[in-house]
């Protein structure tokens, strides 16, 4: 891990300036694209080029267990996590089919299912079988937490040796908004409460609960809240530390990452602690339904593309913004300028 | 017009409603791609199908002059809407990049530009060299609004005949915010100065003077509020009017329409005032910078797709909202049931 941090740059903003000027030269009234010529700027920022190609993304799944599903804060059993994974092998799940959409490769990987599964199709990359139960033992050992890092590096690696220009990673694991909501109240220092919700269905009264337990957890862990990788090692998970891994390396690799919902906000927000630099190679796709999500952005400074009140993770959100990306790459390469189409540009004031 | 009129019936709810409950037989769970799932049901209820279609999608242009644009209201000076075509016919604009990037025919149409204009790549169908000054008289007599709004129901119909499953349609007009401003204030009883923007980009001393100009109009004309067509008549414009008729199309043929920003919802509201049910067939694609968007968004109960701070028109947010309509379509079409993958159901609460 401390050789892929240690290749992080931050983001070349002279080369955004000058894709900010050349978007004025283009046949539309000056900023009139808005969040669009934003992106423009950004994705130029990351790759240093005026114009950048996103095309084609990768997507990235990483599915774990949750020792913490045992408390009951999930709407579903934690058999349904290894199910899934089934379901991405076989394609039929949401992320599949919005990543069919958008031309994607799509690399499955176990990270820790608590279950033993061998299926093609799913790169088996298991750390150990599941956390360990937050409340009652630390989630992880720091050694299990770093090679899960390294996992989400060595997934963001092979998708770039594949030809992939922008990372999408998605995440599986039951009871995994359990794990991010305490990851982030022990980061941000807010209230349990307040990074709370739904999760995947789950009722008022079962959402007390899940905030009990989760109190219960912070309070038996006792991580330094300056400590990112304490942090994430004793309430976190597996595949959140793998998509920690996974933004770090596409910043080391100039790449874009188009970063999903909740859990994945607070895997960019672990990673952004680790590494501050890593928070300009980060586009985020959607705003979850998830309450949590909105604290996460407001630490991290972020206003998502989309807002659909989706709450389904898989880096679904993520995918549904990528054409936008796109979009933006071709505003920048294939618009004419003022010049070349005759067009008059705005009249003086 | 009135034979497309008689032909619109309201969208078949039921449809929208057995495929509500296929949504939540799908491998998610239920509700979670939140507004991606109001989507397909109302793609089903426009077609009356389960598992629609939305590809290939038409984009339609209409471009058309502003006998206003003489008050001094825009930015850019009247060429520019000529000027333009030519860039629509050349392929260099924002909305021919985007219409590329979604796979979409683009259709130029000319309805009123004021200079003569043949091009190859435009289709002429002028009304009239621009509309009259509306300071001064009505901008169109009665007959050549209706033409007008004819030239847009052609338009929808060679689209679908040319196989188009979704309809986006766009404009061009200088001074084209100073009339759906005026129309605007009309039909919705709101002050001329919160319906009035910076258009393509003047300054506020420009800004009140374009209030005085729509004010001093609006009293001139003293259109009845509750007659549409006379108010598109004497305050809107022609290739707003062809828009209002490509709605109309839209709905008589059951087939969506992405409507586009602040001009775009000006004639789907004179298209609503005209045959309400037209409502149920309009999806609205993004949320315009220009502020009577949110006015005219408020009176039409519509939420839309995208949020990019963006004021361009030409179709332009519409041709980008696109792609998540083809992923509603694509996750009820491709998504694995609980049943078929094997995956357990969410647990008894």
């Amino acid at each position: 891990m401390h050789a892929i941090v240690d290749h992080i740059q931050s983001v070349d903003l002279k080369a955004g300036e000058a894709t900010r000027r050349y978007l004025d030269t283009l046949t539309k009234p000056p900023g009139s694209l808005g969040a669009l010529e934003d992106l423009a700027i950004q994705l130029s920022a990351i790759t240093g080029e005026l114009k950048p190609s996103v095309t084609p993304p990768a997507v990235i799944v990483f599915a774990a267990d949750h020792g913490v599903a045992a408390e009951g804060v999930s709407a579903f059993p934690q058999a349904v996590t290894a199910q899934m994974v089934t379901n991405f092998a076989n394609g039929g799940a949401a992320i599949n089919v919005f990543a069919r959409q958008i031309g994607a490769q799509v690399e499955i990987v176990d990270v820790g299912v608590a279950s033993s599964l061998i299926l093609p199709g799913v790169t088996s990359a298991k750390v150990r079988h599941g956390t360990a139960n937050m409340v009652d033992e630390d989630a992880m050992q720091s050694a299990e937490a770093i090679a899960a890092i390294n996992v989400g590096v060595a997934g963001v690696e092979r998708a770039k040796k594949s030809g992939a220009k922008c990372i999408i990673v998605g995440e599986m694991g039951i009871a995994n908004t359990t794990a991010s909501s305490a990851v982030l109240a022990v980061l941000t220092g807010e209230s349990v409460a307040s990074v709370v919700g739904a999760g995947t269905g789950i009722n008022p009264q079962q959402q007390t609960h899940k905030v009990a337990v989760i109190e219960r957890a912070i309070a038996a862990r006792n991580a330094d809240p300056q400590a990112p990788l304490e942090v994430l090692a004793k309430l976190g998970g597996l595949e959140i530390a793998a998509m920690t891994g996974a933004y770090l390396a596409a910043a080391a690799n100039q790449m874009p990452a188009i970063v999903d919902g909740f859990i994945a906000s607070v895997a960019a927000l672990i990673a952004c602690r680790i590494c501050p630099a890593v928070r300009g190679y980060l586009i985020f796709g959607h705003r979850s339904q998830e309450p949590g999500h909105d604290v996460a952005l407001k630490v991290l400074e972020a206003k998502p593309l989309l807002d659909m009140a989706m709450r389904l993770g898989e880096g679904s959100g993520a995918a549904l913004a990528y054409p936008l990306l796109q979009a933006a790459t071709a505003m920048v390469a294939e618009m004419a300028t003022f010049a070349d189409a005759g067009v008059s540009d705005k009249a003086a004031p």
